[in-house]
């Protein structure tokens, strides 16, 4: 049996286990598995965000625009080119994921007018559903939603047969939000083209914890948030990334003034930049990018190849503590057990996951998630969590199973 | 002549000039004239930020979105209820302003399937027209552009002769962005309606500024930012408000999750919500928000009402000072002369506009704005202008103008 000494000392060989002290910590008793929906504070990040609202906003007042206006795209192209695999020039930071989601999905169909399907699965995230059905429904189109796996996820198994030439849109989470499965970006996106298909790939949960190469994959399209890995806090802004080659054949609906060149020429006709800022639209959330920025040079420092690593060591750890001590309570592993298509979070099966997240929020002070019907996800971020803390976890689980109270059952 | 300690005099009797010292001053001797751009920083925004950074993510984490997620709807209806004269729950933070004003803009499109014109005028911001040209061209519409008087903006006169049962939307800045001219918005939106068009109001230069009162006016739709007179800080997001009884036969084309019914279930199905919550869409900006939540306060404590009053005062004494000292320069007014059409900022016109915005921003520490082809655009924020920083504005564009140098041709 793995006792806490030995998570102590994979700690102590940690070599990111440094980067725990340059996050905030408000409790120090609480478990923090969440970091896979809302990443911690970073400590830089604190700072910098109190010296932007009394500098940039407090004095330097209208003159922050002067570099401000451009910082969502010189962020965004950092954050693609250190964390995406993206040339120069294809990423920028721009509104809310669901809302990139639906510039580029949009601009996907326009460019494919002559065909009728998008294909997702019943493992992407919801308001991916919500956004292709109603663009769907809009613009007289239909959406295939395979049921895939809810473990291992989509493959290339599952969009195989759907593929023909009717396809214009195929679109997935690179991460399942729920199992943390990878999907093969590059076979998926290569079928897709062979059809003639463009691709859109959510990398909400990819971005910051798993390494992908959008240009060697030839992906067109993709869209994620900021909040998770990346440590930039609650809201903050979404990137797009758009393969440069598509960048002036494909037209994005929302015609802001923020993809306008010359914009403050204030000119009456639309005339968008030829780059991926005709993919941004409105005036960008600017302290919220100062947070992007400071989290990606976190990633940076520890780097990311480095992250990853401790990323699947954290996971193989939980995962080998699960089947250890939580698998006699009902417990099982509704994540892949290959850490080569896992993300950097595990989802426990067990029919009362509801009950055991409520109780470990509530008197445990552990913070993880539920997702229906019956998962327990913890978020393990490898510049944060740590071993130890993963046998914590486990820890508590295990005592909440056998403590008998309320409605929890042990299986046992 | 007015004299400086007629300003002086002005600003001991203003009852409100105790709210300067509500906001934070970088630099003393900055007289800053943008605030219909990007409002100061209030003190206790810059408090609330920094506990919130720490409080809310730091220390709150995920938990932050148990009150999270309501808060732009609790803070938005409260700007509704405050400042616009809307019912309780019809406004909501979201987005940024151009996106609101595209979902707003398409929802009344879809609403209108037989009807071919949108129209709007060309004294109306630049986003408005690029996002109404865009989904024209999406939706097999037209737009007509109305020539207005740079002046005095749109008025029904200029709106009647376009008239007709082929009309879908009409919309227009309230204020308008480079004159402050002050539309007829229940005469424009009457007219509107009795054609059967939907009407849809920017209010970015509006709220905050002036008082107007959607419901009475009847008005359908209407988008805004709160950067500008709500002082919310750089890219803070905007506002929607949709007449309650459009709320479920209206249906706005991005369908994020942030409008779902029960969103945490995480239904496939798109299933939205019966009001205004289904006309946001994604993880709004939380920390701008609680920016936006101050800046509603301060106003409150000054009273709305008040803060017109002290506004008009403003320009007026502006626009007396510019008659009196720098119309011998080439000056003259470029705005309405009757408060009751004047918003809160005053447009100068002079050919060299471009050159005084730039050396007064380099040389005489003044922030205003050049905007083409020809204005010098001061704005006026009650809660924090004083009367003797309009005098002194004045005097300091009265010395640029007689200092000769570089290219400045004193017209005289």
């Amino acid at each position: 049996m793995t006792t806490r000494d030995d998570a102590v000392a994979l700690d102590s060989a940690d070599p990111l286990n440094r980067f725990r002290d340059e996050f905030f910590v408000g409790e120090p008793d609480l478990l923090y598995f969440d970091g896979n929906s809302l990443g911690r504070l970073p400590l830089r990040t604190q700072t910098a965000l109190a010296d932007a609202v009394t500098d940039r906003w407090g004095t330097q007042l209208i003159r922050q625009w002067d570099d401000g206006v451009s910082l969502p795209v010189t962020v965004g192209d950092r954050l693609g080119q250190l964390l995406l695999g993206a040339a120069p020039g294809e990423t920028a930071l721009s509104d809310s994921t669901s809302v990139n989601f639906y510039k580029l999905a949009a601009a996907a169909l326009a460019a494919r007018p002559g065909r009728s399907k998008v294909i997702t699965d019943d493992q992407n995230f919801p308001t991916d559903h919500y956004i292709v059905e109603g663009l769907a429904q809009d613009l007289g189109r239909s959406v295939t939603m395979l049921n895939v796996d809810p473990v291992d996820g989509v493959t290339l198994a599952d969009l195989k047969p759907h593929l023909d030439d009717d396809v214009a849109l195929v679109t997935f989470s690179h991460v399942a939000y729920k199992s943390a499965a990878i999907a093969d970006m590059a076979a998926i996106t290569s079928a897709a083209h062979e059809v003639g298909a463009l691709v859109l790939w959510d990398l909400s949960h990819t971005v910051g914890s798993v390494p992908v190469d959008l240009r060697a994959a030839g992906v067109d399209l993709a869209v994620g948030c900021t909040y998770k890995y990346l440590n930039a806090g609650p809201g903050s802004p979404a990137f797009v990334y758009v393969r440069k080659e598509l960048h002036t054949e494909l037209r994005q609906p929302i015609w802001g003034w923020y993809g306008q060149r010359d914009m403050f020429a204030m000119a009456q006709v639309h005339d968008p930049i030829p780059g991926i800022e005709r993919f941004t639209v409105g005036t960008p959330p600017i302290l919220s990018v100062i947070a992007v920025e400071h989290g990606l040079a976190l990633i940076e420092e520890a780097g990311f190849s480095a992250l990853r690593t401790k990323s699947i060591e954290l996971t193989e750890f939980l995962i080998r503590l699960c089947d250890e001590r939580l698998a006699p309570y009902g417990f099982s592993v509704a994540s892949p057990r290959d850490s080569a298509t896992r993300g950097s979070h595990v989802a426990l099966r067990h029919p009362d996951a509801g009950m055991f997240n409520e109780r470990l929020r509530s008197e445990m002070d552990v913070l993880g998630d539920f997702r229906e019907p019956d998962n327990l996800r913890l978020g393990l971020a490898p510049l944060y969590t740590g071993f130890t803390d993963v046998f914590d976890v486990v820890t508590r689980i295990e005592r909440l199973a056998t403590s008998g109270e309320g409605t929890l059952r042990p299986a046992l």
